[in-house]
């Protein structure tokens, strides 16, 4: 089996959606304790114009504060949207840019402010970028399984793009559940379809749980041969007092459900539950995950 | 594939965690809303001592009134400890009972008063009144995932309960996760083990979503064989403000994660909906399901 890679991405999903910026402080003090957990690669926050998400406006100055003296082995990530995005990013330690286009076109001009057609050479130029730069880069479908704006997304069109990017030399690919509405049999199949295009691909996920679903498609992702999973300490970024909750499922809760499996044993899984507690202390209000309510079970009791 | 049956025991598995009874008139609008929601089978209640489960002391009353002049298909289940319980069940109009022992010898002896071994007998004793009234049976093996108390159960001892149940002749058998600990592997193992020991059992399960995994194994059930599974309308039972939130997955929830499929397109998702956001209302607090807060997946978004 491949081994399960733990990409958190709370710091950028989850707080990104926030009404108020974190205090770039606390946000260190949460990647710090993300980098001392045993997750291997941080999403630390991504590269857009401060005007229009204020609060990941401290990224650069965290990827700076991170990379001084940097002992631990957690690959730091960004998010990009361009090559601007990568020249930002190269200047102030980003190990692993991480970037992607909309396989909505409605999605795509909401979010890029181009169509699919423009904006996946303009990912694909990105990247080449990162990669010409000597850095890990991952390219993502987003909407891969589904839209709010346009429902159904062809499968065609999804792994069309894919093929694209295997054309342009990127062979680490993550397709995004942005409106939460993948189900396990689309999960392994579209996964399973990329998988028959390029056997040796690396694949990654990332799953919204707006309904519920999220554990489910990681797990029929593990089955379909994905190895990397995007979860986000607590369940950041859903809240229950929204129409749709829409954080990641909580790495706690999946780093627990590993463990029960006898995967991954040397996450601090105590440290992030700690940390989960530390993140809802800090909003004052519930989320998503279950662990860190709960508490984790015992390893004695662990079947 | 195998039809997937829909059993909800909200009205039984969640109310009788409540601090407070239910007036037993709003106890029968939901039920009648269950029972013309397309659901398959209902768990009305429990036959306990009112003095040990008084929210469950209403349960013959609420029999006897869902059966007079009973027009719907779904089938009123009741969960009885004992052959006393089968009598007062007989005598108001229970159609499927259902009844279990601990594999957990210290949950056995905290629940039903004896421990494993002289449990099951009993158990099997009870079973077999029923069937010889010529109602629905269904036997299970609760705590069969793991236990708070004892931590891992051997799984020779669930499968060991599994085979005094089909030595009885009893060939619908649930296992139940009681504590939460399961996870999808053990899950497929010991059902694929069952269904070894006899491809004809009729399987059921029951999880509580404790730790989050809930839906992760219902799906790992479905695809080991298991034909029936058991939810709870807004995932009653659990509770975001106790230490263990030990609901099941929401029935809406797991409806919608269905129809996603094209299973079961005939279930009224909207009526679940409106009947869950009323169990909501009459508590005055959030519970675990998430289609309820977030409303269906439009069937023009369906992928």
């Amino acid at each position: 089996m491949t081994r399960i890679v733990l990409h958190e991405v709370g710091p950028r999903d989850g707080l990104q959606m926030e009404k108020q910026a974190v205090p770039t402080d606390k946000k260190e003090s949460w990647l710090r304790g993300l980098m001392d957990s045993g997750v291997d690669i941080i999403q630390v926050g991504s590269f857009v114009h401060p005007e229009k998400v204020p609060q990941m406006a401290d990224t650069d100055e965290l990827f700076r504060r991170l990379q001084a003296g940097k002992k631990s082995p957690a690959v730091l990530s960004g998010l990009v949207l361009n090559e601007k995005g990568v020249e930002r990013g190269l200047a102030c330690g980003v190990e692993m840019f991480c970037m992607g286009a909309s396989a909505s076109d409605t999605h795509s001009r909401k979010n890029a402010g181009v169509g699919t057609d423009e904006a996946v050479p303009r990912i694909v130029a990105a990247a080449r970028a990162a990669t010409a730069a000597g850095k890990r880069v991952q390219v993502s479908v987003q909407s891969a399984f589904g839209c709010g704006f346009e429902g159904p997304i062809p499968e065609p069109r999804v792994l069309g793009m894919v093929r694209a990017y295997l054309d342009a030399g990127l062979r680490n690919i993550s397709l995004a559940d942005t409106a939460g509405h993948a189900h396990p049999a689309l999960v392994e199949r579209l996964f399973g379809a990329i998988l028959r295009m390029d056997p040796g691909v690396e694949l990654a996920c990332h799953f919204h749980n707006t309904y519920g679903l999220g554990m489910a498609n990681m797990f029929a992702a593990m089955r379909a041969g994905v190895g990397s999973f995007e979860t986000s300490i607590a369940g950041l970024g859903g809240c229950p007092f929204t129409k749709v909750a829409a954080g990641n499922v909580a790495t706690e809760d999946f780093v627990q459900a590993l463990q029960l499996q006898g995967l991954r044993p040397e996450v601090d899984l105590e440290r992030l539950i700690a940390l989960a507690r530390d993140v809802v202390a800090h909003f004052g209000r519930e989320m998503q995950g279950f662990v860190y309510k709960t508490g984790p079970i015992k390893a004695k009791e662990r079947a």
